[in-house]
């Protein structure tokens, strides 16, 4: 079944004069007034949508990657499918890495592993050769297949300095990242290199998604909460801040998200992301509190609490809702998907986002508040 | 080789008069002044010493636990070669499930199995029946060995509700406690009946060996940091609380400790311990901020760190000590020691923690701030 057949026989024609400037998606990321919150889903694509596991049984995820056809059909099957306000690009954090020569694979059940992990200054060379057009033209095609077929905005990413680097130093995932933070610790000239060495893979793949349509940038920084404050601002704050100003020119609005950053929060504002993505751990008023005014944030539902009943999850989407206001805010997990999510629940939370009405819930407190 | 042999060889006699109220521990843990900040190691007894690997090539970590003469015997050698201000009795959270029934097993390199998860209210029976004096006798037989040898406060420990729940029902270790959290948003009256059952567990096991001698009493609650804090507050707090109001009559201080929860601080606070640990993540000074006035703290050095050269190690420890302050400060790790770790880093840091002095610290940073 190709892409273009499966769109054709399930899609209405989409309005092709479509003003993607004023999708709320992109005016929340700017701070701008909206008419209901954007919401979309961290790995909404991923195994808990029946539509990406029928694709997965024919191709693994590199593969699929690799299939502008594939990839983009299983980036647009949630934007039908669940009426997100963006799609978000189907691919890995690790792909480039791949792309640049790494001997990489994504084990199932595991996660990227990497045959051999990064060690010294010599493994540096293979990540300063990567050049998108050339190692992976097939990112980019999917981009273009996608922006003339979606109707919401495209959301390209990358994966974060910090968190790419424990990849390549752990040679897989890890749940302490000891080697990694002992690697900053005690070499962290070599260290800096690295980081440096990946800023600039995230932004030649950033910048090539966004020139070939991406809407909107978001920089997973997935694991960087397991470090203190004083060592982010040290040894990872620096590259992260030379991606961000190495994405101005374009006027795409960013992203910068991590896991359990609550320490991180403030000094994450300074790398100069228009939006800070949060985790559930840090209620919605305790993450502003801690940015600048007016600064745009995402999520922060637990993707955990998406396995409770429905009661349970609308009565904690709606704290969501309340916390972080009206103005700035893109509503998301915390973290990604879980694939035993039931994408009906998915849907329904998509429905009460766009139906949730600030005014009336100030109002209402009010009433109840008597 | 038998403990005493081993002691009787090595050790001096030890001064029988001493008087274990007035260790530095246990002042510090009351926010009493001390002549030196007190230190010791979460996992001191653990792979990074020799001396414990060479009980383990004969023996698991159960048959251990089980053994007075061995667990005395590893609970001492730190003592012995790190000079630490406290020895913490060689044991294992989950010693009383299994002594309670619950069919488990550590796994090295993975940690505690559990072979038949829990699912359901029938799987509480067996946590009721927990009686320690029949079930774990051996528990209080190694603390009255180890009361009579050492010289310095013995710790004693209970794993929190949260963390042995997790354990119970994810089945063993988990990245994500997915489960865990599952369960506590989709049946809040099952989860809050195992937490409050698992709580007595705690306070049973804690009595006992306190009764048989521990100085100072420690709950960890090392997994609690995956949860938002209203869910902290719904679903672990009461059952906490019930845990440190049921050790009051003791006079034995209470330390608790949790990885990741910067955002829980203030809450944990209200658990009703004397100290809180805290992890590597919030520095010392943000956790105190967090706290109320004169609540002792524990912590908390990057474990990472210690793989680090020497300066790099010092330097850390420095700022830890400079950022808790003179009083009520237990010197720690924000998590435990790393098999890795290399012994005479450990004992270094003791010396530095013993010959650190805050007053003159303070003028050395006013002299060079000129």
């Amino acid at each position: 079944m190709s892409f273009q057949l499966a769109v054709s026989e399930t899609t209405p024609a989409l309005p092709k004069s479509f003003e993607l400037a004023d999708a709320p998606l992109l005016r929340a990321l700017r701070g701008l007034p909206v008419d209901h919150t954007p919401v979309w889903f961290m790995r909404q694509a991923g195994r808990s949508l029946s539509e990406y596991r029928a694709v997965r049984a024919r191709a693994n995820l590199f593969e699929i990657v690799r299939s502008p056809d594939l990839a983009a059909e299983v980036t647009i099957a949630p934007v039908k499918r669940l009426g997100v306000d963006a799609a978000i690009l189907f691919s890995d954090i690790t792909v480039p890495l791949a792309a640049a020569g790494i001997d990489l694979e994504i084990v199932p059940g595991v996660g990227p592993v990497i045959a051999r992990p990064f060690r010294d200054r010599r493994d540096l060379e293979r990540l300063r050769s990567f050049r998108p057009e050339r190692d992976a033209p097939y990112v980019a095609e999917t981009v273009r297949l996608l922006v003339r077929e979606l109707d919401v905005p495209l959301i390209g990413f990358a994966g974060g300095p910090f968190t790419l680097a424990s990849y390549l130093i752990e040679g897989g995932p890890s749940k302490t990242h000891a080697r990694t933070r002992a690697l900053m610790y005690s070499q962290p000239d070599l260290f800096r290199e690295l980081l440096s060495d990946l800023a600039a893979v995230a932004v030649a793949s950033l910048r090539a998604q966004a020139l070939a349509g991406a809407s909107a940038l978001q920089l997973f920084e997935s694991w960087v909460g397991v470090l203190d404050p004083a060592s982010f601002s040290r040894h990872v704050l620096p590259a992260t801040i030379s991606i961000f100003d190495a994405l101005r020119d374009l006027d795409v609005p960013t992203i910068y998200f991590g896991v359990g950053t609550g320490e991180l929060l403030s000094r994450m504002a300074g790398a100069g992301s228009d939006a800070l993505g949060v985790d559930w751990r840090v209620p919605m008023d305790a993450a502003r509190a801690r940015l600048p005014t007016g600064m745009a944030v995402q999520g922060n539902l637990d993707p955990v609490a998406c396995l409770a009943p429905w009661q349970v999850v609308r009565e904690q989407a709606l704290e969501v809702l309340r916390l972080a206001g009206p103005r700035g805010h893109v509503f998301n997990l915390g973290h990604g998907v879980l694939p035993e999510t039931d994408p009906e629940t998915l849907r329904r939370l998509v429905d009460l986002v766009h139906g949730y009405e600030h005014r009336r819930a100030r109002l209402t407190g009010t009433l109840v508040a008597r």
